[in-house]
């Protein structure tokens, strides 16, 4: 299959917001030039990125919201249930768990886990924090294979290894740490101070 | 100034990470295959990023970390201070109020908002949370142009209205929506939704 790039699917995602959107105000179509209003980009980069779909728009009428919401779901494969676990129950951990429509993504958080005792037991939409150490067993009972990593920074090499060791193949991670991991596992850096200073230094923010 | 792409910022960011960490622990040089190893990326293009600050490395023992350093954030203009806003103060809110180093890299949350009663007074690191309507006064008061947007979903557009009349021009949107905003402000979408797909969809995560 060709591959998407990273920029296309982050646009699609927000194109498949904005249906989302109209679909609820009942709005049945929309048109690329209302989608590049929305978002301050060119028109032609949306039709072309709609064209990948396979989907041609109707003349003045536009796309049906429901058919293009629908095709972007199935590009991005969001009837593929990607199960995993958040780790580290901070407030990071705790806003992720409750995050509007993960599960809308095809993605399912189904534990938490932290080593403080105050926080084990708790259950946030069903689902509830396990201390640290029920990760292998969990981790194999429901043969899950991704981590999002929201522990403090001083603990993320630590608590890395130990979900390399528990048998975890994919690491989200929400720390600003480089995670040191054998070639077996892929880290997905979400990095936060990156994406800040692509803002502040590309897009012109001013000093204040 | 030559523009740096968003890709080079982001890997810069990453270097920056490896070599603070690298420094805490006294290491003085970082070659080049060490960088690619710990990022799982290729040599020759963390050499082509690095050359781009125009330094050069010393055949066999590599950069001085510290000099490197040095002139990542100068590139990325750590040193220019960036104030904001964090208007919502859930969980996401209060995370990133809290977030290790962000001052590090010039970036400085002033104060909260929320329009909760129960959270107004509460400090986080000694930023305040405020009532959402307290926005228009101290923008104005602090000359504050950038808000990081951490509502509800479903508040997202209202609050967003509010900040454009507030004054606030540069919006680091964290909602899962698509913002409706004049062509004066900017919106910088922190997608998740879009960044997890990118890491499912072109690298491979299988179902599980």
């Amino acid at each position: 299959m060709q591959k998407i790039s990273d920029k296309v699917i982050n646009r699609l995602t927000l194109y498949h917001s904005i249906l989302t959107d109209y679909l609820e105000k009942n709005i049945e179509y929309v048109s690329s030039p209302q989608i590049a209003e929305l978002l301050h980009i060119d028109n032609t980069q949306i039709r072309k990125d709609i064209a990948l779909l396979g989907y041609k728009g109707k003349c003045k009428v536009g796309y049906k919201a429901k058919d293009l919401k629908l095709l972007i779901e199935e590009k991005l494969k969001f009837k593929t249930v990607k199960t995993a676990f958040i780790v580290g129950a901070g407030n990071l951990g705790m806003a992720l768990a409750k995050y509007d429509n993960f599960e809308a993504y095809g993605f399912k958080i189904s534990a938490l886990f932290d080593n403080s005792p105050l926080k084990i037991g708790i259950k946030l939409n069903d689902k509830e924090v396990f201390h640290l150490n029920k990760i292998p067993e969990l981790a194999k009972e429901f043969n899950v294979k991704i981590a999002i990593l929201t522990v403090p920074r001083v603990n993320a090499q630590e608590v890395t290894d130990f979900l390399v060791k528990s048998g975890i193949k994919y690491i989200w991670n929400f720390t600003p740490c480089v995670l040191n991991v054998p070639k077996s596992v892929q880290v997905w850096h979400e990095n936060l101070i990156g994406n800040f200073l692509q803002f502040t230094v590309n897009h012109g923010v001013e000093e204040n």
